[in-house]
C-alpha cells in the first residue's frame, strides 16, 4: 500500500535542513504509519559547495532552482526560499506543471495567496502552508477543516514568539519590582523594571530573535500572518497593507508596571473582528485581563483563540515557529498531500470585506502622558479628551520629585471610546508647549 | 464543482437534530466554500411518530435503522445511536457495503475500533470520528494530522466537562472560604466550602450533568475518551478497563481547601505517557499546579496539552460536548468525506504496549487520613509510610477541637514514590483501630 513521494525542496536554510534531517529520523516510521515514503530527490541552493552535513546523495544538492520544480523526478516541490521573489514565480510554476506544492513562505501567501490557490484549484492540485503560520501549531487546519461547519465571530493571536518572549520578560520583571516596591511601601520607580533594549539582547542571545528583529517587533511578521488567519476564518482577501500595525518598540517598564496594578499584562496581539459585515483587522500591543487564557500563553509561545458560532471559544497554543517546528508542520502537509486525493482543496475566491475606518474602532485606552509638572496642564488635557466625549475612568501622576522639574507621567484610563476622537485629542496635547514626550497609547481588549 | 453528499443519519437525539439544524442553517454556505452538498436523505429513529420539528422531508425519518445503511440512495452513514450494539452492527454494515461512516460513539470505538478502522481500511473507505472525543475541540485532527510527522511523549488531558464544571466550582468557593478564614485570621474549618452533591446539582441545573451522571464522575467517560487518544497518539491498543480509573465521588471540601493552600488545583485529569516502551494511563483526580495551563481551564470546558519531540508542548481547549458541538465536529468529518479522496485513511494495527504495572506509577501524593486524635496515632503513621520507605515532605493536623472527642483530620505529603508502596501503607493504616475513615489520596501531576 506504501505509496511515494519524491520531494525538490527549494532551500536549504534553516527549515530545510531541519525537514532533511527529520525525513531521515522519522522518514520509516511515517512510512508505517501513514503508507507514504517521503524522500528528498532534488534540493537547489544558492551556494552548492557548502557542506552541509545533512547526508544528502550526491548529485541531490543544485544551484537551479527552476530546473528542480521541472525536473520528472519531483512529484512536489516544497518552498523554503522565502521573499515574494522568484519563489513566487517557482510556485506558480510548479503549480502550473501539476505538482503540489507545501509552502513555509507567509510572505508570499500574503501578497500572492489569492493568484496561487485559485491556480492550484485550476489544477487540481494541493497548495499547503500549514508551516507558513506559527509553525508550532497546527492553525491553518484548524481554521480549514475543523472549523469548516462553523462560522468565525472573532480571532485573538499572539502570533510572534520573538516579541511575546520580550513582553513576558518585562512583566517578570515589573512584577519582581512591583513586589519589591510594595513591600517597601512605596510606588514603583519609572527606573525599575527591565528596558525593552536589553530584553531584546536576552532573547538574541536564547536565539529567539534575529540579528535584525524589526519585522518582529514592529508587529509587521504578525501582520502577515493575520492576513493568512483572516483569509481561513472570514474568507477575506487582506493584504499586510490593510492591517493596522503596531509594534513593542516604545513600550516601557513604565507601562508594563502599570498593566500590572491594572491586573493586566500587555501582549502584542492580532486581532481579526467581523462585525455587522465590516472586519476590523489589527496587530497591536494590548492590555488583556491577566486572568483570560492568552494571558497564560508565555515566553516564545503563539497562541491563536478563536470564537464561533457553533463552538463557541477554542484556544490552540504552541511554540513560536523555529526551525523544526516549522519542519514538522511542512512534513504533516506532505503526509496530506501523498493521502489518496493528494490533499487538493477546493478554491473559493476571497471576499473584499469592508474593513472598521480605523476612527471607528472602539476600545478602552491607556493613555500615559509625559509633561510638566505645572498647575493647569491636567486641566488642559481633560478638557482636550472632555470635549471628544471621552470620559475618563481613572488618572494617576506619577514621578512627581521635585515640583516644576522634571517631566512628570500622568496615566489616564478612559472608559469605551472611539479611536477617531482619542488619536484627535492625543495629537493636541502633544503639540501643547507643556508636553515633554510623544504619549503612550496602549488598548484593552477582552 | 459542486459534489453532493446524501446522508443516511441514525438517531435523531440531542447531536442528531443539531445536525440536522445546523445543515439547514449553514448547508448553503457549506456548499459555497467546500464545494459538497450535504443533505439527510434517511433518518432513523426508534419513535417516528414523534414530532422533532425538525423539517425533514416526508418519508426521510424511518424506524429500520438497517434499511437506512442499505439505502442505494445513502451514500454516507452518520451513527449517533450510542451503545456498542446495534451500533456496531450498523457501522459493520455500512462499511461492508463500501459506505463511509462518521461517529460520535466513544464506547463503540473503545470497545471496537480496531476491527472497524480494519474493516474502514481494507474497504478503501473512510471511518472518521472526530466527535466521539471532545466534540469541541478538533483533538482527533490534531493528533492524526498535525501530529502525523512527530512523535508524541505524553498527553495530559481534562476531559470530561461535568467533573471540570463541579471542580471548579468547588475551587471557587474553596478560594472564597480561604480568603475570608485569612481574613479572620484563623484556619479554614472542614465545613466551609462547596460539597460535591450540591455542585453536582448546580451542574445538573444548567444541563452540564445528566440525570445519571455517574459515567462522569466516575471517571468511566474520560477513560473511553482516553482509549481513543491513546490509540491516535500512540498506535496504542487500548480498552476501557486497561485504564486506572479513579472518580471524583471522595472529593470533599477539605481536600480543595488543601489544594488551594498547596498552590494548586484539583482536575479530573486523563494521562497517558509513554516512558521506556511502557505506557502509563490513567484517569484520576490530581493536584496540578496553579500556573499550569490546564489550571486556567475553567467550567465545563475540556483541554489537552501534549509533549511530543518536536513541537514540545502543544495545548488544545474548547467547549466539552454539547448537541451543537458534537454536530459541529460531525459535520466538519462530513466535509472531508466529501473531500477528493473520501477522507479515507490508511490503517496500521494497533499495537500492544506493556503497561506500566499499578505498583510502579511514580508521583507525589497527598494523604488525608481521619484518626483519633490520640498519642501515638501520628507516630504509627509515619511510620507506616517509612517502612515502605515513602518519606514526608509535610505534614498537618487539622480540625482539632476537643482532644480525644472528634477524629481529625492528618493530611500528608508524600516526596516522590512508588504507588505499590503508599497503597500498603493507605491499606496498613486504614486497618488502625484508631483510623476513623478511608484514607484520601490525590496524586500530584505537573
Amino acid at each position: 500500500m506504501t505509496r511515494s513521494l519524491s520531494i525538490g525542496l527549494l532551500g536549504l536554510g534553516n527549515v530545510g535542513s531541519a525537514l532533511v534531517r527529520l525525513l531521515e529520523e522519522r522518514g520509516a516510521e511515517i512510512e508505517r504509519l501513514h503508507g507514504v515514503r517521503l524522500s528528498v530527490v532534488r534540493a537547489a541552493v544558492r551556494d552548492v559547495g557548502r557542506s552541509r552535513g545533512l547526508g544528502l546523495a550526491a548529485g541531490v544538492v543544485v544551484a537551479d532552482a527552476r530546473a528542480v520544480v521541472r525536473d520528472p523526478a519531483v512529484q512536489v516541490v516544497v518552498e523554503l526560499v522565502g521573499g515574494v521573489d522568484p519563489s513566487g514565480t517557482l510556485v506558480a510554476d510548479a503549480l502550473e506543471l501539476g505538482k503540489p506544492v507545501v509552502t513555509a513562505n507567509k510572505l508570499l501567501l500574503a501578497e500572492r495567496g489569492e493568484a496561487l490557490f485559485a491556480l492550484a484549484a485550476q489544477k487540481g492540485v494541493a497548495l499547503r502552508f500549514e508551516g507558513a503560520v506559527c509553525g508550532g501549531m497546527p492553525i491553518v487546519r484548524l481554521l480549514r477543516e475543523a472549523l469548516a461547519s462553523d462560522s468565525v465571530v472573532s480571532l485573538h493571536g499572539i502570533l510572534n514568539g520573538t516579541t511575546n518572549y520580550i513582553l513576558t520578560r518585562m512583566t517578570e520583571e515589573a512584577g519582581s519590582a512591583g513586589r519589591r516596591a510594595e513591600a517597601e511601601g512605596r510606588s514603583i520607580r519609572s527606573t525599575e523594571g527591565l528596558a525593552l533594549a536589553p530584553a531584546l539582547k536576552e532573547a538574541q542571545a536564547k536565539g529567539y530573535a534575529e540579528a535584525d528583529p524589526s519585522l518582529d517587533l514592529g508587529g509587521g511578521d504578525a501582520a502577515q500572518k493575520l492576513c493568512l488567519l483572516a483569509r481561513l476564518a472570514f474568507g477575506a482577501r487582506v493584504r499586510p497593507a490593510d492591517i493596522l500595525t503596531e509594534g513593542i518598540e516604545r513600550l516601557t517598564p513604565a507601562d508594563l508596571a502599570a498593566a500590572r496594578e491594572l491586573n493586566s499584562v500587555v501582549k502584542l496581539l492580532a486581532v481579526a473582528r467581523l462585525t455587522r459585515g465590516r472586519l476590523d483587522l489589527r496587530v497591536h500591543p494590548a492590555m488583556i485581563p491577566r486572568q483570560s487564557p492568552l494571558a497564560a500563553v508565555s515566553g516564545p509561545f503563539n497562541a491563536v483563540e478563536i470564537q464561533s458560532d457553533s463552538l463557541g471559544s477554542t484556544l490552540l497554543s504552541g511554540q513560536g515557529a523555529g526551525g523544526t517546528c516549522t519542519a514538522t508542520a511542512v512534513v504533516a502537509d506532505l503526509i496530506d498531500v501523498g493521502r489518496p486525493g493528494g490533499g487538493a482543496l477546493d478554491f473559493v475566491p476571497g471576499r473584499d470585506i469592508p474593513a472598521v475606518p480605523r476612527a471607528e474602532i472602539e476600545s478602552s485606552y491607556y493613555l500615559r502622558f509625559t509633561v510638566d509638572d505645572a498647575p493647569g496642564v491636567l486641566a488642559a488635557i481633560t478638557a482636550s479628551l472632555g470635549r471628544r466625549g471621552i470620559s475618563i475612568a481613572a488618572l494617576h501622576q506619577r514621578d512627581r520629585q521635585q515640583e516644576g522639574k522634571d517631566p512628570v507621567a500622568v496615566v489616564i484610563l478612559t472608559h469605551r471610546a472611539q479611536e477617531g476622537g482619542v488619536q484627535q485629542a492625543v495629537a493636541e496635547i502633544d503639540a501643547f508647549p507643556t508636553t515633554r514626550g510623544r504619549t503612550q497609547l496602549i488598548r484593552f481588549e477582552g
